[in-house]
């Protein structure tokens, strides 16, 4: 089988933790990650000053399909995203398209809600922006899963973000053997 | 009071996790966090093909006055690390100044024990390095002290790790503070 295609945007002001936890975890797993920056260049400054080097730019990632598009937060950088017509454009295509997309902190609300695609579904997202989703009922929960839509909490709740995301992608055994490579089990 | 400095090196093939959380934890407590390259360039590829930018180049590093030293785990990250000549020096003048360093995952066994700098210490690190501590006996905890000197297994751990730190550097209420705020609390 090919690898399972992830794309994780990145921006000025991402949380890094919630990015670099993703990327690295899905990577162990197997997944082909692109990383890729909604600027004009790769290079981002995340929230706590940590510079990283995209792979790509979302704006020349239209074309591919993915498995699996994740968000990170932090502020301005769920913002970021959430102006980029390019990432709104292949997020809706997951939605309009059956697969799967999920976000962490910030960015269930600030992107996700802004773009309509948490309509109907139940959500969480960082403590200071429930207000802003169209169902909070869950939004106490670490890691909430609802279809083919997962959202998380904050960089505390980002490695478990991560394993709720290999185990829709490959199941309970490869997130076991992911999770003990990590030293969680 | 100035704010605390602390020096983490990086290299090719260091944990991007474990660099990453440890640098955004610090400097969400208020830590003055340094990031530098072992290498002759601050960009490194991590472990799991994150590109990092670092701030500073740790042979220029060597005038300042670090309250802790932290070495991030990845393999061959950590061996990069233990063959900075001018990483080994940073790292001796804490010990023999009786001021911090810490390590996770590899880098407690590869590098600190190479530099002789775990001698009667307990220590831990990643479960397939530690045959080579010198005091192995406290290696199934998730995070150890003894002393200045504080270590830890791998990524999964690497959250409590940098919050021991915090504790380290500023007492048990900026801890508590700071889990708030990554919503582990
Ligand atoms: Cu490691």
């Amino acid at each position: 089988a090919s690898p399972k295609k992830v794309l994780v945007p990145v921006a000025d002001g991402t949380e890094e933790m919630e990015a670099v936890i993703v990327i690295d975890v899905l990577r162990r797993a197997g997944a082909h990650v692109t990383v890729a920056s909604v600027g004009q260049e790769p290079k981002v400054t995340a929230s706590r000053g940590v510079k990283l080097v995209a792979d790509a730019i979302v704006s020349e990632c239209g074309d591919e399909k993915y498995d699996l598009v994740v968000l990170p937060g932090g502020m301005p950088g769920a913002e970021h995203l959430r102006d980029s017509k390019a990432l709104e454009d292949i997020t809706r295509g997951q939605a309009q398209e059956q697969r799967a997309y999920a976000a962490i902190c910030a960015a269930p609300a600030v992107a996700l809600e802004s773009w309509g695609l948490l309509n109907g579904l139940k959500a969480t997202c960082y403590p200071s922006f429930v207000s802003k989703l169209s169902d909070p009922s869950s939004a106490e929960s670490r890691v909430v899963k609802d279809g083919l839509v997962v959202t998380s909490r904050g960089p505390g709740t980002a490695m478990e973000f991560a394993l709720t995301l290999v185990e829709q992608l490959y199941g309970k055994e490869k997130t076991q053997e992911v999770s003990k490579g990590l030293i969680l089990l």
